[in-house]
């Protein structure tokens, strides 16, 4: 059985056991103040092209966006996220635990836009209704989508012109930057935004995603908050060493884009075989709509996540990652070509 | 340069490191349902003696600590904490962050004490007043102290009897176990407390700890409450290699045991010398008194952890892990010789 | 100029500004504990037939609704509302702001239905799905439209079925309960949630509601709660003293029966005259269906509150209330006439 | 039996009485937007001598603390109170359940003093230490005590220095301006917090507070905030009708100089007779160390509030009020001779 659910099924690229081995004795200050970390973090500025920008390494997606829009909203403030988001329906209620109301939007193959955006901004000035203070965005989304860089300008005027934070959960921003329809760069990412953060847990690593604060009055007390939210690791060196190795010789792009360019065999063999897609994917997960017949006939041999279901037919994610090998996605289409 | 300064300045036992090497390309489910994290459960339970108690694995002590509090108390209840406690001075305010008061009370030598938390109990029938609804402390103390077993029978009863969960704080549990003057076993722990954690970070791991839930009551949903606060891993395996690895052969235990043996060597030569003992501690935390002339001297080719200062004098905290070298002691034991 | 806008636009029905003035030298201890606040428990426990019920004053409606929530609901649980609840759309995010979800679903003329709250129950086993805890309903609802007995035992089916709480929100009971077509008493309210409140403010009083506890489980230490939310009145006996007037000699009762019967006139002169009804409202409030130009033509003389725009047409909310005079009504009957 | 155990035994001054009744059948907006409550602002405006404030009225307290706290502090931040402070004692936790620690100072007299502030806002660089936004003090004190005006520019000036917001609980802020110790005005509470509130409750209202808010970035979306806590008032009026009646005249001033007057001639008496002074109180709470034989006799016609005990002497408070009788005063003075 092979398994194409998702895109952490396995440990971590190769690179990251070696450094951890290799630096396992050396004796290094805690709470993400030891010279890996401060090096991963210059690695990671130097490749975005700005040395302003703040950088935190926490365990988890969830983690990340709990904590950081904590502290890019006031109090009472509320945030927007497609219906779709991560935050609006897997992450159990985390940000209304921290006392925000999250609004759902109806996504548009996974996206928020603008005029969305500004519609909700524009109703909120009664006093019955809680004002925004952020807007939720991932990059890539959970169908798999990316928003364009028109996209993310728009978001970013409509949110800088109301005096709305704007945040992307980068949980696979290594798929997205090397999706080969991408028109944006890190430093796009970094210039449109207040925040956002750099996936390493769906990227290659073992676990860890990089906060990248990029408006400098969110970045007071981050690290206070941090600790208050148990996302302080003690040796913090563990994720620095992370991203230290993911950030040196491009190993994190290089990672995405084999894992991409895997993900697009998929598809073309999906395609091929007249198989309707369920979104236009570019990037590491692909959504193809099957009979039930076809999904229990490829279940036989591999797994997958199942989207949802249409009557009849399944909604099925093949995911990729640094991990699929070339015989998996080999075996994979051949199967395809059966159904 | 050899640093004393804590137990988590380098990386895991050399063990772990295999583990996940070994590991590292299986497929598995993700969020702690995989094999490894099963089998870490199970050892751990054969291990307590007890196969009716729930564990979750989390990345860190903080957010075990306030994970599990905000799961043992109901809305509005306050918890009790030595005012030496870790959530009372050491976790930027994060159990108030959940919304809960921590009422601090003066310890005794790391020590809370059950008299004092039933001055507390009784004080809280006024309106004004909020409702303790658990009781912290932690095993070993902050101090290197360790709660004896009659201790920890009095606290038992004074919660029970008022209706209050008991928690331990388990981050250095390993040491208190393997304390030559330790009176209580780990089913001891489990019998008398609503729910403890078993500490990794500090005792051999990379990171990780594992919370055990001994009382029924607060077992249903406890995974959701670990996903709305960040602290489940998508990765669990990761965590769940480590304990595994722990739990196998009592390495977690021996790995304690040295740490715990050297530190007494390092307390004995202090003593041989002349030093004050600020602490009376059997655990891997040893804090003795300084002059500043001795504290300078020691620094010349050791690091240690400043613990306060008293006039001229310095308390000093040494402390020993599954990382310290034969040699390091000996060092430090030639060093103390020449004060 | 009058107006219709609401059940809220006067002070008080006369018999409480007397009693205001009867007892204002009186020394009475604070916090509701004086003898006003006990005579006022037991007339509405005696009304409503049972003596095993907790009463508690609070000053508002979000009031009473955020602290209800808050102490039925476990941390991390969520809640179920219409999307067209108070708690769903004019609190300003209160419920999100004391760390729960609320979880909105598609009204049908104001009611959530047991079904609904079934599915959404059912969904929430994934670990990624916060756990329902109660269900929140308004009796009569934000669109005039009351709940049938039958409808209100299979939402407590539902619930008790489910182990979650139900509350009821009453702000306009009084008008529910005084409905030509209502089937169902104060007692079944009381044997049919967990919890309630009895609305002062919108039916006869300065200020104030009156929650009432129905089910053991939620009783302890609601007092502390209270004070804790800011929701417990010094002078409490000025909340007690309303409510042992309203409750003496059905004074709240006769109260909303006029204002039903006034309101009812109101609509009867709108269906003669051939204007559509946007809800089927038997309480208070009524809602029409203006035309633009209809619209402007009683804005001459009468003020309404403007519920929504459908193209060009006006949805038209007018209230009644122990305020409003039969001269009031006549004027507007006559008004509507030449429409 | 004539009591002098608070000032809020009483309903309220007369005036207020009156002013409910003329009004109570004017139809007005909602949510303190009336023509009263704007009358109200004005007012007060016109007492602080500045027109640049915002002023919001809620119903109580612990209320106007909780709320306006909330929005002083951003996410994460602790406030800093003496360990005598209402919000330290008397809340049940309130400031904590919105998500703050409070960090409880050892009180002189009641007070705190800018040094202990200075320390621990130095102390709080560390990342597991909490960050202090906010300092509270309380014009008078839970002792009857006053800052003077030296004293309140030490603490504006340490805030301002470090960032931090200084707030004014001024449940008794009539009694303290209106003290014979008093060395500062209306104006210099205002000029020297970022907000304060002047009470209604123990100063003759029926219940109300009026809400400060002094410094500009603390004004939008007060009312949002003010919302969200169930803080706002659907009959707002009945706040501004209340303020607007004491602001009508000086009346606040004019019922606590009386009261003030009251309490002076008991505490003289009490020294006449040798009865030792628990604080030097110059406002309307007095506190006298009884012996418990004293304590008793005093008993058999007047109540007071037990305050403490420490041996075998009773440590009693005497408030006075706009309530208390002439006689009431001469009655407890004759009483107090025969001790």
């Amino acid at each position: 059985m092979i398994s194409f659910n998702s895109d952490y099924l396995e440990g971590c690229t190769a690179e990251i056991l070696d450094a951890l081995n290799k630096t396992n004795l050396e004796q290094t200050e805690g709470y993400g103040l030891d010279k890996h970390s401060e090096r991963a973090r210059e690695l990671i500025k130097r490749k975005i092209g700005r040395s302003d920008v703040d950088i935190h390494f926490v365990s988890g997606g969830t983690q990340a966006n709990l904590l950081t829009l904590s502290v890019l909203l006031s109090p009472y403030q509320s945030v927007i996220s497609a219906d779709s988001g991560h935050i609006a329906i897997h992450e159990t209620g985390s940000i209304e635990t921290t006392g925000h109301q999250v609004i759902r939007v109806k996504n548009d193959d996974g996206k928020l836009n603008a005029e969305d955006v500004l519609e909700i901004v524009r109703a909120a000035e009664e006093d019955y209704t809680a004002r925004p203070g952020a807007v939720y965005i991932s990059e890539s989304t959970e169908s798999g989508t990316i928003y364009s860089l028109d996209e993310l300008k728009a978001l970013r005027k409509v949110t800088k012109d109301n005096g709305i934070a704007l945040f992307i959960d980068g949980a696979r921003l290594a798929y997205a930057l090397e999706s080969t329809k991408a028109d944006f760069t890190l430093r796009d990412i970094a210039d449109l935004s207040d925040a956002f953060y750099i996936g390493g847990t769906k990227c290659g690593a073992l676990f860890g995603e990089a906060i990248v604060i990029c408006s400098d009055k969110y970045k007071k007390d981050f690290r206070k908050a941090m600790k208050a939210r148990g996302a302080m690791l003690a040796k913090g060196r563990i994720l620095g060493i992370q991203f230290e190795t993911l950030f040196t010789d491009d190993l994190y792009f290089r990672l995405a884009r084999e894992a991409n360019r895997k993900a697009d065999e998929i598809k073309n063999a999906f395609k091929a075989h007249g198989i309707r897609l369920y979104a236009d994917s570019y990037t590491n997960q692909q959504f193809v709509v099957l009979s039930d017949a076809q999904a229990e006939k490829i279940k036989e041999n591999f797994s997958f996540e199942v989207w949802g279901k249409e009557g009849d037919e399944t909604i099925a994610r093949f995911c990729t990652s640094w991990a699929t090998g070339e015989d998996a996605v080999n075996a994979l289409k051949d199967a395809i070509k059966t159904l």
